[in-house]
């Protein structure tokens, strides 16, 4: 195989109160890449319409998790990479993450399949160490993975899918306001206290036990959020307005998606994330704030070959 | 019916990270309570074994649940109570929790079911209140519900269960020295770093999400606690050598149970609970400290009708 066209999806890290830990992936929105095989070096073509992204590969995302990936297998291949970038920067949906995982997957299909999707989480890692400063997984292991996922450790690193029940639907709106990850994480603060971290993984345990069981009222108990949340929420407009649009129109929880300043909701079909979808689009017109919303089935697949 | 017997199960509260808020229920060992209908009043008769318990209704565990339970009800029936302790107070094995979940399940009885067995559970917290200054749940649940459960929230409260698989086993050593929770609480630090808490509630996720799925490797896994373990094994004797000696003989992981001093691993079938079982008695009798052993199941009926 001399070439590859591959798709990966956005991607909804945290989901509640699972911060730097849960993720699950979206349907119908992610970055494609074309990746050709060349002699040596690794060629990023300008991205359309994002002319500002770096197209140095020790820069951009997709460039340093390939070379994660032949670092470890000591290969020098090339490739030329051509992107079809739908993930805006910036909008807590996992653009870094999408581009990163789509790029890993893409050169481990032209390479053979030398490593499983676990195994390219760690490669991917690279291109958000590159985007945010820290190598977080929770949004390229969804990405990669697909379905519903926990970072369980990081030292080792260990990903696992939960199961989920099919009805599961996300809905998402974006303010278009960007809010850099690495601003989003330093207003973190740095300690907690042990009873709230005990609330948050009450919350955690219902979360996956819901999951797990296909109990959507468990699973929406369970979305609150904390620690994060009440810092976070702060920097997005609208945010407890279209919360409390989302719970009035049925959402099973609402939360920040990421570091924001996409807003998701989870619901128990299709029709209500349609509801819900409309109640966004009307509210944030209200605000006169430019804005998408994205209305999806969990992703089942992850990445794949287009 | 104007008598009953009932029993209800020791458990193992936090189970590796779930700080207050996992709980599993044990096999074979547990609380026995006969409990008579009389005209008024609650009547505690002396407690064979365990003279220094207190028979006084409003000190004394299990009449401080049934009175709460009462108070509900705005019930003035009167019960006369005759205790068969087998769970040793100061354990770490719910030892209060046992009387307590089976002091309410009995009443509850006798008065026709007006409550279910997840509503008991706010009664006997309060028997837990008395017990240690705190209602925690993350006992009296299992006792009252059996199998494997989760507190998600105390604010309103919500318990449920969590689905295991069926060849999950439990082995428990209690080296015979009093641990009073009070004492073991205090030690706590009122703070942790959110990177440790991110840790915890990874594991956390990996837990439940491995019971749920019968993934006897991550139970495994997902079974280390990084913020009570560290504090309270020093108060342990034998701790870390019991500990290795579980995980050389096969467990999927061990750690403190409750508050201590019993220590538990979870492994899978019950010929290596057995192993480890012998392994912690030649530790324990080696190292001259009174001990005992218990192995079980996962107890999926918890408080019952005897």
């Amino acid at each position: 195989m001399e070439k590859i066209k591959v798709f990966a999806p956005a991607t909804v890290a945290n989901v509640g109160p699972g911060f730097d830990v849960l993720g699950l992936a979206i349907d119908g929105i992610g970055d494609e890449l074309e990746v050709i095989k060349i002699d040596n070096g690794i060629k990023i073509n300008p991205i359309s319409g994002f002319e500002d992204l770096p197209v140095d590969p020790k820069k951009n995302v997709i460039g340093v998790a390939i070379q994660a990936l032949l670092d470890e297998t000591k290969l020098s291949n090339g490739f030329e990479i051509n992107v079809k970038k739908r993930v805006m920067p910036g909008s807590g949906l996992g653009s870094s993450a999408s581009s990163s995982a789509a790029a890993v997957f893409a050169v481990n299909e032209l390479l053979g399949q030398p490593y499983s999707r676990q195994e390219l989480v760690k490669f991917a890692m690279e291109g958000e160490r590159c985007a945010s400063g820290k190598a977080h997984a929770d949004n390229v292991t969804p990405a990669l993975l697909g379905g519903f996922t926990i970072v369980r450790s990081y030292t080792p690193l260990d990903v696992v899918n939960v199961p989920y029940p099919k009805d599961l639907h996300v809905v998402v709106v974006h303010p278009q306001i960007e809010v850099k990850t690495s601003d989003s994480k330093r207003i973190l603060k740095k300690d907690v206290s042990l009873e709230t971290a005990i609330s948050q993984w009450g919350n955690v345990a219902g979360l996956i036990a819901g999951l797990a069981t296909e109990n959507y009222e468990l699973i929406g108990r369970s979305l609150e959020d904390y620690i994060v949340e009440p810092i976070r929420s702060v920097l997005i407009p609208g945010y407890d307005g279209a919360k409390k649009l989302a719970m009035e129109n049925g959402a099973l929880g609402c939360s920040i998606s990421g570091s924001g300043p996409s807003i998701f909701a989870l619901t128990k079909g299709k029709a209500t994330a349609e509801k819900i979808g409309t109640a966004f689009t009307n509210y944030y017109s209200s605000l006169e704030i430019d804005h998408k919303v994205y209305l999806s089935a969990i992703n089942a697949e992850g990445a794949k070959v287009i």
